[in-house]
């Protein structure tokens, strides 16, 4: 916008002019501002608040502006807390995974997890949130499971698509699929109990039940769904009542589970009185063939507690997601999201609501998949070509990554900070293991570059797979 | 909005003619809808998509819209659950406290401890929405500690008005006061350990303490501050290191801690390396006098962990607050952040930062001062005209309620449900006691309802104390 780069223009003059006075001096009224740029009196006051904000202009309200004094600190002491704290907790990492770190702009994005803005819902995403700020509903805080429109359509789309027995009543809204999470594993057991994974899985199921005090117990991840003797065995073993897993388009092989594995881990999980947490994050991301109905559509009693995840499809900024459970454990899952952060914002569930029932979300959809194949099929032919030895475990049928395993004895930490250095960012696969890595991987995701950088990006991967290896 | 009245209309139109005809039916085009009402397609498609989210209409992507079918449930059995998930957690409800139910639109909402629409920065939030959805910075997931800009601008907040020596990079963003509580009490304490809280004290910090697996230990909460010497013993005999509390415009009495108070609770956390979280709720509601500088301001060495959320003062669809702290305690908070909620909504960040950053958002401080200040009043001479029996404990100097002290020998529980059935909502004050109430205690809030309903209220209120109490 025009109105943006003046907003700059004025705020570096105003930033140039500051930097030469003495603190405390008073600056000029916003209309003399106006006048001496040229510009209007709004955007002197958004150069003026960044500026405020930058902590370079002080504002004392109903007096004007002033040249803010330089802060100084005093030397903080805070080794105390060490004794304070103890020993860091087991489990839960400091950062996030690398798919949510930011890069250099020249930095080639095949780490992250989140769709390009190009592939994003963007003006009818920015249409509903606007509609939605002027809603009667957001000046009110939501209620507790959510409100009653968006729960409709979580359950309508599961009933109509899947004709699954879901109703509203079922649906409790969340803060995004990470926050679903959490309040399943916090309200479904207790510190010290057992989580059955697949290996691998994706990292945040791993943080999550690690803050909940929960130990995991691996699985292998099989590309037709995990072998239901094994499973069985594990849940004796560790007398384990709980199960995690991503049955369609598992993060980060891609793997869907095949229809007789979906009913014969339903089978097992009867058997045991136990629970599985779909986290069905990749619903809207199938590129090719039909997208299997959910797990949750073949279990009536509430073994299965469905996560539907709306921020990979639709934008990062809409952090609402949707879990269906049945019975106590919807009440015991329920308190735990109310706890963790009272109600989830109207705005932002006003908003998915009206993305969710315009004509143009279907059509969004549509777009998202053809592009995202297009991508897909880039990506595996770049990498096909400039890195064989990257070895594709498979062709992924849905989500937005590739999983490829390195040559024997490689370190993909050492990869991925060679690519780093190359300029291209890609995710060493040791994060996605809640035990240890059953060999070198790399993910490498498609959604986040343009294609026109996929074969630049393999040739790097192909060059650093060359070198000798530590 | 006479744009929502035609959808309204549309909507019960379309509504009764679907009851009329067998499920499968196919509707007529939005189009011919459009013709046929005389009214904009775009009006028809939000109609149809009330309807869907009803469950009444079904939409099969480029074929049409058809009459659904209604859903019939085979009889769900859930009661294996029982023995899966265990007796109940202790301590923590089911619901979130009674200021956050919904009553019915009769009913006076002396219980709610949000502000009512007309109190809000609306139209400023609205624009600050709408510009926040266009900014590139939405469509990306947001850093793991927050949006730089809006860090920077809670830290000059703190730093300009009250010298506090606090920068950006001690501000973590969260979804809100409760999510940054339950980050705060995970990243500090474990499992088992102790928190010393006053009593009373905010429901939603006894839960988030219950989730944390922490024991709340107990401290009165007096007019002036806690008593120093009472700390200390407190800490000691619990081998407490970890403090949560209000000291400005406490939830639910409204007391302010003495700067002798403050200066005495500083001294204790030092001598035993001990961390206070400082719940600053209400730093925009101060109704008369100064606001103190929060208790942060007086100390740099990292033991107050201070909370400062925009809810209340800005508009329940902004769920974003701040949370400093300082060297390894930081870090143990952040990775608790993260492990909650990955990261915390773009759009909601760049919104608040747009509103702090405003001009208007002073004005709008100012004005919401006043008509709390003028509401309090009337609300003060409403009770001790009409409900003589509910002594005011305080005239609260900041906040959003009076806290008054019933009769002994009454239950403040069989009072509120009375009042409810007349017509008026309160809180009962049992959920603010971490332990079992000093005695029967109503919140009444003044923000929530307009102040003509006033003398209604406190004549509801005097007439079921005045009746038999059980």
């Amino acid at each position: 916008m025009n109105d943006d780069s003046s907003v700059h223009r004025i705020a570096a003059v105003v930033r140039k002019h500051v930097s030469d006075l003495p603190p405390g001096t008073r600056l000029p009224s916003t209309r003399e501002l106006s006048r001496a740029h040229g510009v209007g009196p709004v955007t002197v006051q958004r150069a003026v608040a960044a500026l405020v904000s930058e902590g370079r202009i002080e504002t004392r309200p109903g007096v004007g502006n002033f040249v803010a004094a330089p802060r100084l600190s005093r030397r903080r002491d805070v080794s105390w807390q060490a004794a304070a704290l103890g020993p860091p907790r087991p489990g839960v990492p400091e950062q996030a995974g690398s798919g949510l770190r930011g890069v250099p702009d020249d930095t080639i994005a095949l780490h992250s997890g989140y769709p390009l803005p190009a592939l994003q819902a963007g003006s009818l995403v920015a249409a509903a949130l606007s509609r939605a700020a002027k809603d009667p509903a957001a000046s009110r805080p939501a209620p507790s499971m959510g409100i009653p429109s968006l729960r409709h359509i979580f359950a309508a789309e599961l009933a109509g698509r899947d004709g699954c027995d879901v109703g509203a009543d079922d649906v409790l809204v969340t803060s995004g699929g990470q926050a679903a999470l959490v309040a399943a594993f916090r309200g479904l057991a207790r510190p010290g109990d057992t989580v059955v994974m697949e290996s691998p899985t994706f990292w945040g199921a791993i943080a999550a039940a690690a803050e909940a005090g929960l130990t995991v117990v691996p699985i292998a991840a099989r590309p037709d769904g995990p072998d239901p003797d094994e499973l069985e065995r594990v849940l004796t073993l560790h007398r384990a009542r709980l199960v995690y897993a991503q049955p369609t388009w598992h993060n980060p092989t891609g793997a869907a589970w095949s229809p007789a594995a979906r009913s014969a881990v339903l089978d097992v999980l009867r058997d045991h009185g136990a629970f599985l947490v779909e986290d069905d994050w990749a619903r809207d991301l199938t590129l090719e063939g039909r997208t299997p109905a959910p797990l949750v559509c073949g279990d009536p009693d509430g073994h299965v507690v469905h996560i539907r995840s709306l921020t990979k499809s639709m934008a990062p900024g809409i952090r609402v997601a949707a879990l269906v459970a049945r019975g106590p454990a919807l009440q015991r899952i329920r308190a735990s999201r109310w706890a963790a952060d009272l109600y989830v914002s109207p705005v932002l569930q006003l908003a998915a609501a009206g993305v969710l029932a315009a004509p143009a979300w279907q059509r969004h959809l549509v777009r998202l998949r053809r592009e995202l194949l297009g991508r897909r099929d880039a990506l595996v032919a770049a990498v096909r070509e400039h890195a064989p030895l990257a070895e594709l475990t498979a062709v992924p049928r849905g989500g937005l990554s590739l999983w490829v395993r390195l040559p024997d004895g490689t370190d993909a930490g050492t990869v991925a900070a060679r690519c780093l250095q190359a300029g291209l960012a890609v995710s060493a696969g040791d994060e996605w293991f809640p035990a240890e890595p059953d060999g070198p991987f790399l993910r490498l995701g498609f959604a986040a570059a343009p294609p026109d950088q996929f074969d630049r990006a393999a040739g790097i991967l192909g060059r650093v797979l060359d070198g000798p290896q530590p």
